[in-house]
């Protein structure tokens, strides 16, 4: 393997090996994806990630690196040259990091469990720590609005930016599959906004999966998870 | 509050809180330990602390700072001083950073769930957790070893060595209660050695909590964790 050939052990499906490929198209440096299906799972990821088995995995001359969040922070920290994608503060950069860890915890969880509730009653408790999620990310982006910046991170995309946008998709999903908003325009005028400036971003754009194929996934997921509970 | 004043709003029982004073003493900075309790949640803490309300928290010039592994990580990244914490290269922090990441996930919660199970039934898969996750842990010192260096990240206590052994005291807790070693001569020699050294450094030495005090503490986590399940 040449010295800094790059391949993504990823999915489609998954928001966490898209936070590491927007994370690569912002430095801008070529990368092959490999993808990997829910069932086998192939020698390569098992030899790669031999602790979780799962990806994303980024394989750097050979060297695995897992866990989208730590590969993204390894990206920036490899290709140092701008955009920066966690903030040159460390201050900011604690912050940012806060912010990634509650929406990994308070976004796609909640909704892996609105997508396997039985009924409605079953799905209420999800629905409200998503509701109260979606509350507190708007006052992040509004405060960071109201400096007249497009993205959380400031002018471009940047950490929180790829941690909350990457479950953009499976947000619609959620949303068309239970004929309900996650993300609201009169509630969450800012996210909304911002969701919309995310998509077109060079670095997403024709990257995020498409929603008719992500439903039909999901109903395989849906049963998959169901039998592991 | 001057420049560089630093408040810990800590507690003695939580390995959180520990892992922000190792890094602090390490570093060889001065700080106050504000003692919060389980219950009531101190004003200081709700403000500085709005989304967990959760120690530990480090205000650093009244700005506050959450989540212990980003608060050793900025402890680090402010004082640039040695001895570092992360490594200096950028796999072996994404390596660092897995390892811390694996311990939070496969270490506390098992040991939590063990403490509040109701018989050795309930126990057994979190026993099997643990042990998995200490063998793991042995391979990893093991490797270490054989390079000559006395802990997880090298020469000097890193941030594997603070994840890890700020859950040093709950280990011995739960061995005790449950008259069962998790930390074993025969099968985790490395880890054992490690944990003798670990526990004797300056930065640590003094600080851990004593074991018969958290014992008594447990019962009343017991009590209120299983009011709260």
């Amino acid at each position: 393997m040449a010295k800094d050939e790059l391949k993504l052990l990823g999915g489609w499906f998954s928001p966490y090996a898209l936070r590491v490929q927007i994370a690569l198209n912002l430095k801008g440096v070529d990368y092959e994806v490999i993808e990997e299906t829910l069932n086998p799972k192939s020698e390569l990821l098992l030899k790669s990630n031999p602790v979780h088995k799962k990806i994303p995995v980024l394989l750097h001359a050979d060297k695995p690196i897992c866990e989208s969040g730590i590969i993204v922070e390894y990206i920036d920290e490899v290709w140092t040259h701008a955009p920066s994608i966690l903030p040159q503060n460390a201050y900011d950069r604690a912050n940012a990091r806060f912010w990634v860890a509650y929406i990994d915890d308070k976004w796609l969880p909640p909704m892996i469990n609105i997508l396997i509730a039985e009924d409605d009653e079953a799905k209420k408790p999800h629905f409200e720590i998503v509701e109260e999620a979606a509350g507190r990310l708007e006052e992040v982006l509004k405060k960071s609005s109201s400096e007249g910046k497009a993205f959380f991170g400031g002018d471009t995309i940047g950490f929180i930016d790829i941690g909350f946008g990457s479950f953009l998709s499976w947000t619609r999903v959620i949303e068309k599959i239970n004929g309900r908003k996650l993300l609201d325009e009169t509630k969450h005028p800012s996210l909304v906004q911002w969701a919309e400036t995310f998509a077109a971003h060079p670095a997403v754009n024709g990257f995020l999966p498409e929603i008719d194929k992500l439903i039909e996934f999901s109903k395989i997921l849906k049963l998959k998870l169901a039998a592991a509970k």
